[in-house]
């Protein structure tokens, strides 16, 4: 029994750490519960509805399905719904119209095939990328809403006052939805993806930074901490969609127009994940930073640190510009600047390497099997250092490719 | 018009491709078509729903809303659905009764406080990861059926009569779901993960094969193809979370116990995934590949060559040891010494790199300023091939790493 309370504890406490964290979180429940009270008041008071009781229901249904975290989310849900219901109820009506007036024997045969192909041909339809960007809730619907009519048809035969009563709960609860969810501190899903993809970006900026100092040894907690920023990047993608997805159907709002281009911040958001798997690779090289010699790390680190800076202002450069949404700025271009002669020092730096490699040799320089004895280990030493050095030229070329937009 | 059907017929098109390629998507659709007939029989032949009409649709949304594509994702709604059914049917009961035992005047505010708290509550918590992962359609489904009983038991009194329909239809309702999905031709969210894993360790050691062969000039046009194989894996994590988690609701089946390791294989994919961005950056190295000097390319193309086969052999050896579940091969220890010693070789080759690349200024030695001239030439431009030399070995070892599985 302790075990169990100790356990419940820590799923409260986790909880509770949660809403703290992100207090939005726990309005998005508030918000959800005022939005089934206004429909449940809706519910006692209307005489309108009084005796059909299960009609009514549909509006508090449609609440609890339909209300999603993020407007866009929302309305997707909403919309899908709505036209789905009214796709479906009209269908269901044209096709009852037919089938009664066929032989009565034949039906609900007609009927009855007619929810299997509409069920099985939607469902499969569901599979088409397109489709399941766009319409899956829509699809689900359709097959509940033709099914349903149709049934009720069949068997009540008040067909008409199914589909009509139907609707017009469904908008009743759509209605709600989209008001709560837009006028209670509204959590638009276009502005959840405008701050995620400059955080992201902004996280790949201080990991390289971090990676880059704690190879030449300037390590301290907190950056190892940071250094972790980029592994959410690498798996992002699945939730940056699901945003754009729902933020096209989102409204003009703040900063954005309705036809805001959210497929840029997809590209960019590629873009930065390359450049997590770079860094992904970089951080491996940890394991073989022992093995180069003090000397060459020191003959590169500034080379490198400089390198790192400049990219990462590159970085957070292009992470102000996507926030603040300005069409280019004259500083990107002075960063940009300083990273390209940041790759040129390095290249410079890694020219020069044999010089240094080498020189031992140079007080010898007796007999040539020494020579190649000693320029030998060297090299095979400074591979991992070079390798480095190289990831940190690809990020940068790949950060520069990029800023063509 | 015209462009309206030739897209149209361009969208029916691809949803024909979409079926070829995979006939399991088209029979899913049948098989939602066969249990939704099935229910509609059930609809049309029971005289005990006569009148009732609103209720035996409960049974029909069921199967609608529940039926997913693989057998763990519909029992996990199955599931879901009935527990959370339950306890909110109880739960609802419990609080009607404490609050018609109170004033009558009381009585709407109760439930209405009692609502707002839950579903809050309960939205929030769909928040909480080990619920989202296990339990959100729950919470939904117990939102819907406890804001249903009680909102019914102010209005209808007959509350006790709509928990009880209620249940019985979706218990009706999801043992046809479950009957129909894991009897006709089921699809096993474990055994899809099963085949995920390896075919993605597959693609991984094909793109590796490919990516090097490419490097050296050996490209044909169906490598090319192959190379990208590892894109997908990238970004697979999200599929393949969810399928391990809908795998866990499964029974056992063919030869997966109840309590299989599904976890595991997550591990794999995970490590799999570290490989796909070690080859993602390996693959930006053909940019810069045409600087390489001819000769060095030469000298090292063996070994990276024998690397990359024997990397790629103990990836597919590894993806048939978890495709066939066996613990361990004799093979797979010889592999992985293959693998090693072309480790071995690869560092031998880069060894003796430095007398190939001073090979020049060993017939001239005459005066130290042109060795110097000519030694740092050459580095610079092998720089790129010993960063991709590097990265291969970087990916044995990764690959090294995850044989302790």
């Amino acid at each position: 029994v302790i075990q169990f309370v100790t356990r419940m504890w820590m799923f409260l406490k986790k909880a509770w750490d949660l809403g703290v964290d992100d207090p939005r979180k726990l309005i998005h429940g508030l918000k959800l519960g005022v939005a089934l009270m206004f429909v449940s008041f809706f519910y006692y008071m209307r005489p309108l509805y009084d005796g059909v009781g299960g009609s009514a229901i549909w509006a508090v249904m449609t609440v609890v399905l339909v209300f999603e975290y993020t407007v866009g989310g929302t309305l997707y849900k909403c919309l899908n719904r709505i036209f789905a219901t009214f796709l479906a109820g009209f269908l269901a009506l044209g096709i009852h119209w037919i089938a009664s007036h066929s032989s009565h024997k034949f039906e609900p045969y007609i009927m009855g095939i007619s929810i299997f192909v509409l069920a099985s041909a939607t469902t499969f339809s569901k599979f088409i990328p397109v489709v399941k960007a766009r319409f899956e809730y829509g699809c689900t619907i359709f097959i509940l809403t033709y099914s349903l009519v149709s049934l009720s048809g069949y068997r009540v035969d008040h067909l008409l006052n199914v589909a009509h009563e139907r609707v017009s709960t469904i908008i009743i609860g759509t209605c709600l939805c989209i008001i709560t969810s837009m006028l209670i501190f509204p959590i638009w899903a276009g502005s959840e993806l405008h701050h995620l993809i400059p955080r992201n970006m902004d996280k790949i900026a201080k990991s390289l930074d971090c990676c880059v100092a704690e190879y030449f040894g300037h390590n301290d907690e907190e950056s190892t901490k940071s250094l972790q920023g980029y592994k959410c990047v690498l798996n992002s993608k699945a939730s940056e969609e699901t945003m754009a997805n729902f933020a096209r159907w989102e409204p003009a709002h703040g900063n954005f127009n309705f036809r805001h281009p959210w497929k840029n911040y997809l590209k960019i958001g590629m873009s930065s994940r390359r450049c997590a798997y770079c860094i992904e690779t970089l951080s491996s090289c940890f394991d073989s930073k022992n093995q180069v010699p003090e000397s060459i790390k020191k003959h590169l680190e500034s080379a490198c640190m400089n390198l790192s800076i400049s990219s990462s202002n590159v970085i957070k450069e292009l992470a102000t510009i996507v926030s603040t949404m300005t069409r280019s700025s004259v500083k990107i271009n002075v960063v940009v600047e300083d990273m390209k002669n940041a790759v040129l020092e390095l290249q410079n730096d890694l020219k020069s390497l044999p010089d240094l490699v080498i020189q031992p040799h140079d007080q010898k320089d007796k007999n040539e099997a020494i020579l190649s004895d000693v320029t030998i280990m060297p090299l095979l030493e400074v591979i991992p250092m070079v390798s480095f050095a190289s990831l940190l030229i690809e990020i940068a070329s790949r950060i520069e490719e990029d800023m063509v937009n």
